[in-house]
C-alpha cells in the first residue's frame, strides 16, 4: 500500500499480515485441489505454502516506493537471494519451495498459485487492503473464486460456476487500482519521497555528510546494483537491516539539513504539505514544468536543476488482464476451456486488455 | 427472495427489514443532496422516507413468486391503494409521499429515489440480500454509491469519481440475479409453489372442498382481477389479511387431499423433493415435454392434463441495465453528463443493455 | 427466541441455524479434544455431531413460549422420540447418538459437550441471539473457549487461561437473560399466545368449533399427555407436522371468532396491542387484580372467568450458574480442579448460584 | 497497546485512529444528554470533542513503555502544555477545551466524559484493542452504554437499564488488562525496550558516542525533568520530533556499538529472543536475582552491575474500578443513585475495588 495511510488512515496493516494471509490461502487452495482428486504430497503442500510465505521478502521500506531506487534491484530477486540464504541456513529445506516460487517445477499450477492472474497473493491483498482502507467494493469472493479452482492438463482453471465471481474479482481489481493504489495524494506523497532519496543520493555522490544508519549510508553512498547484490553478500546483510524506520528517522534529521533542496522536500514532507496533483489522459504541457522551473528556483533561491525537485510528471498504468502474460482459463461442464476475456460477455475484452495510461503531473503548491 | 432460502438458509430476513433499511437510505441521500446545496425540505424529506418505506407494502404470501397467480394485480398498485387508504384515515398526511410514488410531483428525482436505476430500493435489497445468503459478492458500497449522488436539472447524476462504484453495482446485480434470485432450486421451489396454486383454484373452481383461511379462501374461490381491487374494498382487506402461514399452513394440509394431483406436489413439496432444473440458452425440446406427459400420468395414475402440473418450461430474462427505461447519468467536472454505458470503458454496452434469456426447464424427479 | 422479534426484528433466524451452528462447533471441540491428547472415535465424533443436530428436533411451533402447553411433554423427551424413530428407520444408525443423548455413554464428557454448562448448544445461541438481535454484548468468545477445553478425569474442564473467558460467558449469559429472553415486550406477547391458546382448548373442549389444520385440531379436541406420546404413534406424527404457520394462520381467523373472549385476545396480538407490564421484585397485589378482572368483565361485556384471560401473573427465574447441576470447572497448572464459582475472584459466587425471581405481571392495556 | 503486537500481529493500530474514535463517540454522548433535555451549547461540544481528540497528544514514542523514561514528566501533563502552545498559536480558540480538559470548566460532566470511569477515551480503546487484537471478548457495548448517559446533579449518571451493559464493561476491561495490556510477552518486551534506554543513557553520561537522531540525542545526554519541559521550550521542540522511528532506527545501530551490554540487548530485542516472564502472586525469592547475575556476569564478561540489565524484577497492578477516584453512579427510576459496585448483584464489590498486583520476574534467557 506504500503511502496509501495518508488517504486511508486506517491501512496501517503490515506486509507480515499479509504474508500470513496468503499462506492460510493456498492452504485452503491446497485443500479444494485434493477435493477434486489432484495429487499434492504433503512436501508440495508445504513448499507451496513456505514459497508464498517468503514471496514478498525481498521488499525494503516503503515497498514498492522505494523498489530500485535504493538497490536498482526488484523486489522479487531479493526475495529469492533471501530464500537462497536460508535454504542454506536450512540444509536445502527449501529446495522445492524455491523450484516452484522460480517456476521450474514439474506442476506449473503450483507456482501459479504463488504467482500469477490468480495467485494467492492478489485474493489476499485485494482483501485485506479493501478491509483496511475501508474501501468496502474491492472485496471480493475468495472463498468462491477458491472454491471453485480447479486444474486442466496441469494449469489452473475456475469452473464455469465461478464466472461471476471472476467478472467481479477484475472488475473489483480494477477499482482498487484507481481509487486506491493509484489515488492522486499517495501518488503525490510517494514522489516526494523519490525526490527526498534522489537528492540524498546526489549529496553523497558529493561527499555531503547525511545523517542515516549504517545500512542507509551503504546504499546512499554506494552506488548499488544487481551485481553488488549477487556477488557481494554485504550488499544483502545491509538491505535486510533497512526498514521504514531507518528513512523516517532521517527525512526528519534531514529537515535541518544546510542543503536547502534536501530540507525544504523534508520539511514539507513531514509536514503534509504534499505536491499538487493533475491528472490528465494526455501529457502535460511542458511549457508549464518549464515556468514551475523558474518559478521555484527564484523563490526558494536555489538552482533550475534544484528546482526539478519540485515536480514530477509521471505516467501510471494499469492492465486490468493481460491474457498474454497468463489467462484465466474458465472450464465448461463439457470439458472445453474458455479465456475469460472470451467467456464473459459482462467485460469489454478490448477494456480487459488494454493498458490504461494516465498523467499524474505533481509538483509544489507555492 | 422469495424461496431463497431453500438455497441459502440464512436467508430469513423479511420485508420490514428491507423497508425500514431503505427508508434509512433515503435519509442518507436526503443529507447527500442537501450538502450538495440542493433545496428539499422537511415534508418532502418525511414524504420520501415514507414513500419508500410503503412502497412493498402491497406484496402478498410469498412476494414475487405468488404475484399475480393469487390476484392479477401488481404489487405496485396494491401498495398504491393500501397508501391511500391509510392517506384516508390520517386525513391526507401521505398526499407529498403518494404524489413522490407516483411520480406526479414536482421533483422528479425524489421518485427515482424510490423507484429508478439507483433508487435506495435496490441499493439495500443488494446489500441485504447478499448479507443474509453469505454471497459475500453482491455487496455494494452503498455509502459510497450515496456519497456520490448529485442532481443536473432536476434529475439524480453520479459525480464521476463514482463511475467505478456504478460499475461494481452493475456487476454485482447482474451476479445476485444468476447466483441467487435465479438459482435454480429457487426456481424449481418457486414452480412448485405456482403449481400448487393453480391446482387449488382449479378444483375451487370445480366447487372442490379445499382447507383454507377464509382470506386465502376468498382468493381461490372467486375470480379477483384488478377491477375487483379498485371498486371493491373487500378484496383489499382479505388482501391485507394474507401472509405466508395462509398459504404454508394450506399446504401441509393438502397433503392428504383426495385430489392426487394437489396431495402429490404439496407432499413433494413439504419433503423438498423438489423438481429438477435444466438450464439451457434455447428451448427445450417438445417432445421431452410430451414424454413426461405420458409417463407421469401413468406413474400416478392421472390424466393427462393433470400430469402437465408436474413440469413447466419458464423462461427467465433479466436485463442488468435498461438506459430506454431509465439511465444511470454520470456527472463530469465540466458539467458534461454521460450515460453509464457511454461512461464506462469497462463495461460492455451490448451485453449490458442486451436482455438476457434463459431457459429453466422444471419437472418432477420420478 | 420465542417471540422476540416482537422486539429485535432482525432475530429471524430459525432453529436450523442454530443446530447447524452448534453442530460445527462440536466438530471443533472435537478437534481441541483430540488436540489435547483425548481420543474420540471417527464413530463417536459423528454420534456426537448427530446428538446435537438433533437435540432441539423436538420443539414445537413457537418453542419455548408453547412448550408443554400443547402437549404437557418437554421437547427433549420428545426429540428423543424422534430420534428414535430416525433411528429404526436408519436401523440403529443413531444408537451411540442416542447413548450420548441420554448420557448413557462411557464417556460422559460427550454427553457434556451436547448437554452441560458448557455445551455446544449454548455456546451457539448466545452468539447467534446476540449477532441477529443486535444486542452486540452477548457475544461470547466462543472460539476461545473451545480452546481452551480438554479433560479432567473423563469430564470437561477448561484450562485456567480460559478463566477470564468463562466470567464473560456467564456475565453475557445473565445480560441476554435480563436484556433479550426475559424482555417484557416478549414476556407480554408469550403470555398472550399462551392464553390464546388455553382459551381455544377451553372451547374445544365445549365442543366449539374452531378453525385449525388437522394437526392443530388434534391437540386443541384431545386431552394430549405424556403417555400418548409414548404409546400412541399418532400423537408424535401430529406433532412433527406442526410449525409456527398451524397457529398463526389460526389466530388470524379467530380474530372473528364469535367467543368474544378468544376474538379479542387474537385481534389484540395481531395488532400487536400487547399486555402491559410491570416488574417487580415482590408479588404483585391481589387486590389489583381483582379490580382489573371486574373491569374487563364489565368493559368487554364478559364473565370474570373469561376477563381472567385478560391478566396474568407471571413469575421469571434465571440461575446463572446452577453448581449443584453440573460445574464448570478449572483446571490449574499444577493439575488441581476448582469450580468456576472458587476460582473466579471477579465473581460473586452468592450470585452466580442464587436463582433470581422477577415478577412480571402482564394485564390488557384497555 | 505498547508493544502487543509482539503478541497479536494485528495489533496496528495507531493512537490517531484512537482519538478520532474517541471524538466520534464524544459527538454521540452529546448527542444523547442533548436528547436527555440537558443543554450542551455549540462551544461547548466543540471544546469537549477537541479535548478529547488532543488528550493523547503527549504521547511519547512507544507511548506508555518509554512514559517517563525519556523525560520525567507523563503524557498528561506533555499533552497540556502541546494543547496550551496550539491555543497561542490559534488566539485562544482551545480556552475552553483546555479547562474541559483541566476540570476547571463549570459542567464537570464534559471532563468526565473525556476523562473518567466511564469517559470515551476507554470507551473507545477497549472496543478498538479488542478489534485489532482479535480478542473479541473486550468488546463492549459502546452504543448501548452511551445510549444509557444521563446527567444527575450536573454529573454522569447511568440508567438503570443499562446496568447489565456496566457489568460486562468493567469485565471486558479487566479481561483486556490480563488478557493483553499485561500479556508477559508484550512486559517483556516492554521491559528490554527500558533497559535498552537506561543503558544508553547511562553512557551518554559516561559521554560515550552513541547514535541517534538530534531529538534523541537530547533526550540521552541531558538530564531533562519537568521544570525543564515548562520552562525550556526547546525540550517541548524536540519532545514533538520524537516518534518510534528516533527509537527503532537507533536500537538497530545500538546493535553494533562497541558496550556489550548494550548491543546485547539490542541484538536480543531486534531478534525477537525476549526475556523469559515468571508470573507469581508473591515477591521472586532474591537468591535467584543474585544467582542470574552471577552468571550472566562470567557468561558475557560483563561487570555485575551491567549484568543487572539482563534481569528485573516488576510488579504490575491493576485496580478494575476505584470507586474513591470517581464512581460509576447508576440512576434509578425513582430517582435515587447507586454506585456500581453497590448496584451490582452479580459484581463482587471487593474485587472491584480491590488492587490486584503480580509480580513479572523478566530474565534473560540464556
Amino acid at each position: 500500500m506504500g503511502l496509501s495511510s495518508f488517504v486511508y488512515p486506517g491501512a496501517q496493516h503490515t506486509r507480515l499480515h499479509h504474508s500470513l494471509g496468503a499462506m492460510h490461502l493456498m492452504s485452503e487452495a491446497i485443500t479444494q485441489l485434493r477435493e477434486q482428486g489432484h495429487e499434492i504430497t504433503n512436501a508440495e503442500a508445504d513448499a507451496a505454502k513456505a514459497a508464498i510465505l517468503l514471496h514478498d521478502i525481498g521488499h525494503g521500506p516503503f515497498s514498492h516506493t522505494l523498489e530500485n531506487s535504493l538497490t536498482g534491484v526488484g523486489h522479487e530477486e531479493i526475495s529469492l537471494l533471501i530464500m537462497k540464504q536460508i535454504n542454506r541456513e536450512l540444509n536445502g529445506a527449501l529446495d522445492l519451495a524455491i523450484s516452484i516460487f522460480c517456476n521450474t517445477y514439474s506442476k506449473p499450477f503450483l507456482h501459479q498459485l504463488v504467482s500469477g492472474q490468480l495467485d494467492m497473493d492478489r485474493i489476499d491483498y485485494l482483501s485485506r487492503d479493501s478491509f483496511f482502507s475501508g474501501v468496502s467494493e474491492g472485496i471480493i469472493g475468495s472463498q468462491r473464486i477458491i472454491k471453485m479452482l480447479n486444474l486442466h492438463n496441469g494449469s489452473l482453471v475456475v469452473d464455469v460456476k465461478g464466472i461471476y465471481s471472476i467478472e467481479k474479482f477484475l472488475v473489483a481489481r480494477r477499482l482498487m487500482y484507481w481509487q486506491v493504489y493509484l489515488h492522486k495524494t499517495s501518488v503525490a506523497a510517494e514522489i516526494m519521497l523519490l525526490k527526498i532519496l534522489k537528492r540524498a543520493k546526489e549529496l553523497a555522490a558529493q561527499n555531503e555528510e547525511l545523517f542515516a544508519t549504517t545500512a542507509l549510508k551503504y546504499f546512499l553512498y554506494n552506488n548499488i546494483n544487481s551485481d553488488d547484490f549477487f556477488e557481494n553478500s554485504d550488499a544483502l546483510q545491509k538491505f535486510i537491516l533497512l526498514d521504514d524506520s531507518d528513512i523516517q528517522a532521517a527525512i526528519k534529521e534531514w529537515m535541518t539539513h544546510k542543503d536547502k533542496t534536501l530540507s525544504l522536500l523534508c520539511k514539507k514532507f513531514t509536514d503534509r504539505q504534499l505536491f499538487k496533483v493533475i491528472v490528465s489522459e494526455t501529457a502535460p504541457d511542458p511549457q508549464f514544468a518549464e515556468s514551475l522551473k523558474k518559478q521555484y528556483a527564484q523563490k526558494f533561491g536555489i538552482s533550475e536543476h534544484e528546482a526539478e525537485y519540485f515536480y514530477q510528471s509521471h505516467v501510471v498504468s494499469t492492465d486490468t488482464y493481460n491474457p498474454k502474460d497468463e489467462s484465466i482459463n474458465i472450464l465448461y461442464k463439457d470439458g472445453t476451456i474458455k479465456d475469460i476475456a472470451e467467456a464473459s460477455d459482462m467485460l469489454n475484452i478490448n477494456v480487459l486488455t488494454k493498458k490504461i495510461e494516465k498523467y499524474y503531473f505533481c509538483y509544489c503548491r507555492s
